[in-house]
């Protein structure tokens, strides 16, 4: 199953979050927003927030950055104490506003919202099959067959609709939904994406990573547990574990370079897991060297690894220029071959003369260079 | 009937239109263009468009008015010879880019896209009779229904599918529709919004008004009849009578100040309509008077039609300001009482000391001003 | 000295404005803002104003209309309770910021800003001379080198500045000026551009028509005077009259097209000069026709004299989309012939089948057309 | 002198560049584009670029960073092979944009750009002199001041007029120059500001930081010398050492965190002056404890240093959020305490219970945190 993913890996590195406040006065969204300022290095292309007051369900998305979609005045307008939130990764395929989620929907049982991280592997199976039924769709994103499903088993309430449509559904999804009442979180069985849960001071909150719930002081509790439903509303938080498999089989590119070093998923800390990567390749392949530098940023705790494990110092030996953004002119002609130093400029004072150790995003594939 | 669309009749003010074009290497987005810029006058709240080269469906939508929604980079993506297009009314209520039209959706038999001008009587019951088959719905728009009820109607193709549509929906309807392979337009049994239908030199087109023919050298054939549904596709343009109803129901507020006074609808001039609506005003409510004026701009022809009947000469008396738009600044406090003048001043040359019939779009409740 | 101006005479169509409250906590920077919205059509290129408090000089001005250009936020910003406002005219040549108006420079007296509306024929002269003492320019606006030159005569006072000042300009100008605690206004010797005085109910108003005073409810004084210097400070209103020429040369294109027909300019109505024009041309050139149409909408009222005149009824014929704006796409190849046709579309219901005399802004030219 | 210029030393952090490409059709332009992003760092407030083709001068300056006030069409309409930038420090008091930079002025001998990093100490005095003699005034930037003695000591040629001006002004500032035939960069006797010099292949490249040089595949040459005038044209490369003091004064901050790690400063390079920085704190400060870390970024250098000195091993403790920007909400209310988190995270893996030295900028102070 991982083979059939891998192709789109990289398409589907999205972040969610939902949170449940206790206080009815308490809006959701503003929470929402820092826990996707948190989580906009997992998809810069677009951001949404879909919230509920109990009566009304409310939402904004577009493409762009948090900053760029979401302000105060929106806040505003996203009211209730119940609420999920969106960002979605940067691609040349699908990239418009339809796709942009959470996917908002009225079904006979009221309203439902929903966010999706991860891709099915069953999509394009499933959709045949609604259309069949005479069902249309709006959207190509995968969040829209899940929202149909459990329209369609929604008779004997939304648990059960929920676990009925993961019968049905193959791949990795990490989910939030919400009703009126209620914030719902889903796992795939596999566990392939991440989904964790904090507890804030009045209530809970879900999140791709922990770093989300760090921002909004809310305690890490524990990773939701693969084929794992966790359903929050005013009794409180209870668990179901519908879908069980022998084997687990997390994303590993997460601890290589998708999620934040100072993100905990599934017990292991992102920092620890590539400070490790780079001991064990500094053991597996040590070199004659002056320095260790990182290919900033993501492969820094890597580069330190390295460091501590081989005795090589570790130094800064590329400076990033930290204010290029989606603006940038590309450079032609003349100044091609010097493109790369706009971004990233050799710190030569470090690096002339040194035989360097240069560790980056690729380590896992055995690179290293001079 | 009437009666219950009434209330919402100043909502359901919008424009339609559709192209298609014989030679499949002519483009039909930028004839659509054109088309809802001279159908502006009937909805600045969003602007649509979609197109289908017989293989794939491109549309593009938003908030705001033609030039805001659509420029040259944008037309230049929206490919293929057949196309629909929609211009929306502003109003407070479900203001929102979702409810944006036309409405593109996949289904069994491909892909389809839709734009309504009316308002159904019976949206809410169908609605509910959907849901509770487990179909979802993303918009509150009239056209997301009528997309539903194709989709299940459509094992016998989508002219069949049509009809049977026709059979379940009641109310106000003029709707221009597109598959791959053709362009479809459809006006409700008692013919309620205008749609006529144009020969253009390579194909047909379909528009709200007869302006939206002229601007791009389309000839006016006719309206399409109320029931009637007109199908163009490449053997060319067929019309089947679907529902026939002894009584026409024509909204009468087109001809006061909906449409623009260049159309003819119904086979009436709008401008000879308001002249004559002038006319009959003055042999009804002939009064002493130095000087006809109009609050501009609607209500010229009918000033005009007074003044001709009346002997009483015709003249300007309260000059426009021509460069108010979205984002003037009311005045407060002390210029409340003068606030009217910044949009419409009076010329005080003309109608100082004179006795003045001022013709306005209120008219036809009897109105007349001294 | 006309045939000078003549070439320039289009480009240096622009609009001032000038308010002076006696209640020092009544900003006047929202009574400009009302004043440039009714004098938008003079010009659509930039606009701007500047203010005073009595201790600091605030201002503003960008390219783009009034409602771009100046919002609710920056008219707070802009404190005091004498102020000048300016709109520009749009032109291919040297549109640029550094261009926009009023210019505002600190000099040895303090502050003072400046609007001007019309076209020094030895400006370039007067640069020569001043950069030859070692001045340095940074635009290419003849405000500058009056500012200049009112600060180097600035040492008895700014009203002797002026007064050298108009010693040493030639053209034509129409001036409002503001220093720390007072507005001025300034016309040229011959009158060739217009400027009004009004009395507010707390002060008074200077703009180039009169259709500004009418928007903020102030009273019509008078026209300024040719080479007179009016002074509006917390004494009051005086006036003095410094060059004196016998022959008045008021440029004939406000009374044709440039101004508003609401406006009153040097004692005679726009509306009535434009309506006697079309009595005129009625006598001078009779024709047998059915319908004289105005092209809109600057020639109704000529159209209107014309009809009059010569008994042949008044109607229109040309029906202009009134949301056609900058972002425009000009159509191309195919539609090309018809483009005329999406900004204004021919009436067909009244014109087909008559003999036509429409009017438009050339009529002082003679051209009538069938 | 330094006392005096401290107050307002963070308020003068801007950049300056200077381009001159031999061969005639290479245009200064987008070489400057990339020296101004690679200064980005020394100013966000505005941008600005002025070039001349020997015949006319263009610029283009504004109110944001680089990507936000230059793209590639106006790149397109900066003609010319000489040409200079300037980036501008983000300050609350006189952010406009008529302070934005280069000025461009028209004088007697022609037209002149500056660009100036630095702050005069005279300047209001320079001011006061200069209105004494009937100049005007247009922003508040010493630049004004500049230019205004430039073009009054004129008549002896440009490099003349520049020696003379340096013996008028006091205070800190670093140069860059264009007429219509050469580029001129100046430095202040006291060194002040740094300023560097490059070769291109094709010309001479001037700086504020050597950075600059590296994106355009420049090589760096040297520093310009303190009092010491550059004059680049057709002729090649002149110096003229104008003022020669005893003492040099370059401003500190330079090197503690103004200044990219990868630029070499009057032959120091930054990221070796941290480092070394961080080495004399280890060992004028040691500290009993387990990790060494650094608030992001500029003092990762220092941290470093402090590491490699002390046998204390350096790791991350604190993760910078990339995305924040401009638009950033702030939190309120509740989530005050946590707000910090937001932009920089703990984490928690490395931190928890260890003892921390944590460098920050503020290590020239001699703090230390545990």
């Amino acid at each position: 199953m991982l083979n059939e993913l891998s192709s789109d890996k990289l398409r589907e590195k999205c972040g969610v979050a939902g949170v449940y406040n206790s206080d009815l006065t308490m809006d959701a969204a503003k929470y929402l927003y820092y826990c996707l300022y948190s989580l906009q290095h997992r998809g810069q292309e677009s951001a949404g927030i879909a919230t509920t007051d109990g009566r009304h369900t409310y939402y904004h998305k577009d493409m762009g950055l948090v900053p760029e979609v979401l302000n105060e005045e929106i806040l505003k307008q996203l009211r209730g104490h119940i609420g999920i939130g969106h960002v979605r990764y940067s691609t040349t395929g699908d990239s418009k506003v339809a796709n942009a989620q959470p996917l908002v929907v009225r079904y006979r049982g009221g309203s439902i919202a929903l966010a999706h991280n991860g891709n099915l592997v069953n999509a394009a199976e499933l959709r045949d099959r609604l259309e069949e039924d005479g069902v249309v769709f709006q959207t190509t994103i995968d969040s829209e067959v899940i929202a149909n499903l459990i329209a369609r088993f929604s008779s004997n309430g939304i648990v059960n609709a929920i676990e009925r449509t993961m019968d049905m559904i193959r791949g990795a999804y990490s989910l939030v939904v919400i009703t009126e009442d209620c914030l719902i979180g889903v796992r795939d069985p596999y566990g392939l994406r991440p989904l964790c849960l904090g507890k804030s001071e009045d209530g809970f909150v879900l999140a791709s990573e922990s770093c989300a719930l760090d921002v909004i002081d809310a305690e890490y509790m524990r990773d939701v547990e693969p084929g794992e439903i966790i359903i929050i509303d005013r009794e409180g938080l209870k668990s179901k574990r519908v879908k069980e498999v022998n084997r687990r089989a997390f994303c590993i590119f997460e601890y290589i370079y998708f999620a934040r070093p100072d993100s905990v998923i599934d017990g292991t800390s992102i920092y620890a897991a590539r400070k490790n990567a780079g001991k064990i390749l500094a053991e597996e392949h040590p070199v004659d060297a002056n320095l260790v530098i990182a290919v900033p940023d993501t492969s820094i705790p890597a580069a330190i690894g390295y460091a501590e494990a081989s005795g090589i110092p570790f130094g800064e030996g590329l400076i990033k220029n930290r204010y290029i953004g989606r603006t940038f002119i590309q450079p032609e002609q003349e100044l091609r071959e010097t493109a790369v130093r706009i971004k990233l400029n050799p710190l030569k004072y470090n690096v002339c003369g040194k035989r360097i150790v240069m560790i980056d995003d690729s380590i896992v594939r055995g690179t290293t260079s001079k």
